[in-house]
């Protein structure tokens, strides 16, 4: 680069925007933090995912905090639940998706605007942000706000400790298969289980079989008006809703 | 009971205060909840534990926040690292000091004050607070607000993702022998490890065996003003600062 190309790119790189991950926490506006709370209330462009149809859970957990006249950006999944996780296809419609966002985030930062780009929990926490995390990185500044995830919610509404002494904690998902479940449950003293739904019989026999399941908890809607506190054992057999979490707590020491 | 001891026992529960369990996340301040700090700025009545002579990190965190006159209740522990953790001494020592705290909280709260417990990160989450929660929880009113961790503003700060997909996340104390250390560092696709300090070099040696030293960070005083992020391989070969966490990113499936 000669030196006038080098000052250009670096006056293009002083005006771009930023696009920022705002983790919103787990539901309740009152556990945002501060930092988002005070991003959110001075947005001039949010954006957010959402199934088409739906208003994303995203989306309404800021519902009335945002000022007047800002730009909404809804992107909305290609894929349902119909294409099963491991159809390549899959894959392929979702990694399109994530390069169209990326390339409607980029223009915007280019142009000078700062995106918040809104996320359940926290970001960098098997969250869908880190997809355009990934992509724009390297193309325009990109800022991550952590936040209070759904566990943390989950097991305060269970009003008792997730963790003692040295006990170990294992997150684990509920897609796995039943094996990997089993072996992890049995090897962990504190557990957690998210991404439940359809795995739900699944998740039950691995707890089963690691002889964990009379001290699990089914928790929906952690820091949601909706929110249910239930034994596992106690619960009725159904699928559960997207938002619910299995709490086994640990039992270690103690003074 | 007759109905008059009904009456008369059911106004005293009525008048007690509440003990608050305030998670106020990693550090900073704009870190904590928007809950936290409308909480922290009405207090009467905070306390908080500390090292005899030294002002507390939980306390040195909503410095600026108090109203004036907050009453300010300090609970010195009685343990340094003197006596090992394994000595029944500690236990005991603990035990002692946990049930002389629980008596000041409950005599507070039997006099209607609301007193806020301020607790670093999650209070449900390998906190001091929990035991307090355990022993004041049948005697009075208490309630807790969920925070951000320190390992959420660990893998903030390393500006990666922690989990991607189904990745399993473990989360081990440097405590624990080197023998589970290596196991479980094995069994995981991501590590989260705390309560390092004097446990470094057994936890270096851990991940080695386990094959994930090359990929481990070293992040100290998360989200603090001192924090740094380094990769642990390139990191000075010395006892880290209590505030010191160590992350290996998951690799999971992603579009
Ligand atoms: C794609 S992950 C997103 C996790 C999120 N980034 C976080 O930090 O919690 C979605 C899963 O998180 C869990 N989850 C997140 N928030 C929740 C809440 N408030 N209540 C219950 N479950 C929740 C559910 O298990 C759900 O299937
Ligand atoms: C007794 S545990 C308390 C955990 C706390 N309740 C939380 O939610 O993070 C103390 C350990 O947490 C970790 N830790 C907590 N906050 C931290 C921070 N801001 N930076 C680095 N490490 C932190 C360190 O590993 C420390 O040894």
């Amino acid at each position: 680069m000669t030196v006038q190309q080098e000052v250009r790119a670096a006056a293009a790189q002083a005006v771009k925007g930023t696009i920022w991950g705002v983790g919103l926490g787990p539901g309740d506006p009152e556990l945002m933090s501060v930092r988002a709370d005070r991003l959110l209330r001075g947005a001039s462009h949010v954006a957010y995912f959402r199934k088409a149809g739906r208003s994303g859970q995203a989306r309404r957990i800021v519902e009335g905090m945002l000022p007047d006249g800002v730009v909404e950006i809804a992107m909305e999944y290609p894929v349902t639940t119909e294409i099963p996780l491991t159809d390549p296809r899959y894959n392929a419609l979702l990694s399109a998706f994530y390069s169209d966002c990326t390339t409607r985030l980029q223009a915007l930062a280019e142009a000078g605007h700062d995106v918040l780009v809104l996320a359940e929990g926290d970001p960098f926490f098997y969250g869908s942000f880190m997809h355009l995390h990934a992509r724009l990185r390297d193309l325009v500044p990109v800022q991550v706000v952590p936040a209070i995830t759904g566990m943390g919610a989950a097991w305060a509404a269970t009003d008792a400790p997730i963790t003692w002494g040295d006990d170990v904690l294992a997150t684990l998902m509920g897609t796995l298969p039943e094996e990997v479940l089993v072996t992890q449950m049995q090897q962990a003293d504190a557990l957690v289980v998210m991404k439940i739904g359809r795995n739900i019989d699944k998740i039950r026999r691995a707890l089963r079989r690691a002889g964990r399941f009379e001290a699990a908890w089914l928790v929906e809607y952690a820091a949601m008006p909706d929110q249910t506190v239930q034994r596992l054992s106690e619960a009725e057999e159904r699928i559960t809703p997207y938002f619910s979490i299995i709490i086994v707590h640990g039992q270690g020491r103690r003074p």
